[in-house]
């Protein structure tokens, strides 16, 4: 019977990979990519190829329902698929943008798979390490502590963050534009706020003052934001 | 002028560094280690040995009163001295455990330097991701929030946290057993806790069952919990 592995390969710099996960990926027999709903290239699938063998089977899979409907289906015919490949001793891996741990689709086709296979998560440099990284700011120091909240979250779970922690991560924020700044201007903190879309990835942007933001503008589905009260302190 | 890099090293196993900053490794003239107050051998200078040149300069330095006095001269005379090895044209590297943004040393070093010296911080692999990685369970998903609280916070924000948040990390609880078990039993949420040492090092400890904890018991500097509503169920 073949091992199911969970990869994180980081924000999109092949070489913000770790060394264990390049070398889990060359001994895969077949890896699983995430594509979106379009079908488009696996970005995943791009960060990890220089580390995957020639003779690997490389499997893109859509994971997410256009509109409204259920993503279940899509989970369980993966969850079915790896596991007849598990079954013929085939080693899986499947990759997953940032860190398989964090908002990761992984978590749904391990939950289907751990109780009847062996199964080991490999961590991977989350989208907002690396953007803490590229604008040289602390997430946090000493006593303080800090959120990480998607922007589908309920306002009130936004507006609780914004009120008592020093740093909040803002995750996915391209279709909650007009939620996200109605809660930084009810707190006032605008000002501590930064956007990043794309880290690591050569078409990176950096949006520096959100004071004069236009909230129309379109930014990539891979946008963040952290609003911080150490901005521009470290 | 030479560049100052913070590079994390992760949380202990030597694989689980990004490639970035292995090659960054074997490139400086100069790294700082961080040491304990008692100097021991620093702990990410062992994680980083493996891709350290032999003719690079090591330094192990103490960034950490023992008592109450403050670290700002540990800090301050830090700075200096890596500003000299700059001025010299030579490649400084600060090693720090986990993710250099993320509750590090580093920050203040880098806070003394950022002006007037070329730095760049290469992210890696925090305590807690590793954890969630090694328990195989997720930290969030979808749209759920989480907290990063070390237990030196005070205890209004360790409550909200556990009030308001299906994920909270807690951070060295070694000394604050006490306050931290408190907030649990005030919040009903003791099930869902799991206590972790030194994660992916020899040593690594995992306490999964928390309801009949003694909290007299002593714990590694490197410990972590993880309260989350998922536990066990990804």
């Amino acid at each position: 019977m073949g091992k199911f592995y969970g990869i994180g390969v980081g924000p999109g710099d092949s070489s913000l990979i770790t060394v264990k996960a390049t070398e889990v990926l060359t001994q895969m027999d077949v890896i699983y990519c995430p594509t979106m709903f379009d079908n488009k290239d696996s970005l995943a699938y791009e960060i990890a190829k220089p580390y995957i063998q020639e003779d690997t089977i490389v499997k893109q899979h859509i994971f997410r329902a256009k509109d409204e409907e259920s993503n279940e289906p899509f989970w369980q015919a993966t969850a079915e698929e790896v596991a007849k490949d598990l079954d013929q001793g085939l080693n899986v891996g499947f990759i997953t943008l940032g860190d398989p741990s964090t908002y990761s689709t992984y978590s749904y086709i391990l939950h289907r798979l751990d109780e009847a296979y062996d199964v080991e998560t490999i961590a991977g440099i989350t989208s907002y390490n690396q953007i803490a990284a590229t604008l040289n700011q602390s997430l946090a120091l000493d006593t303080e502590a800090f959120c990480v909240v998607p922007a589908t979250a309920d306002e009130a779970i936004i507006n609780n963050a914004l009120e008592h922690y020093d740093t909040v991560v803002f995750l996915k924020i391209k279709n909650h534009l007009n939620k996200i700044f109605r809660a930084l201007d009810a707190t006032n903190r605008r000002a501590d706020g930064v956007i990043i879309s794309q880290v690591s990835q050569e078409k990176e942007k950096i949006i520096d003052d959100l004071t004069e933001f236009d909230i129309s503008q379109r930014l990539s589905y891979f946008t963040t934001m952290i609003v911080s009260k150490q901005k521009g302190r470290y």
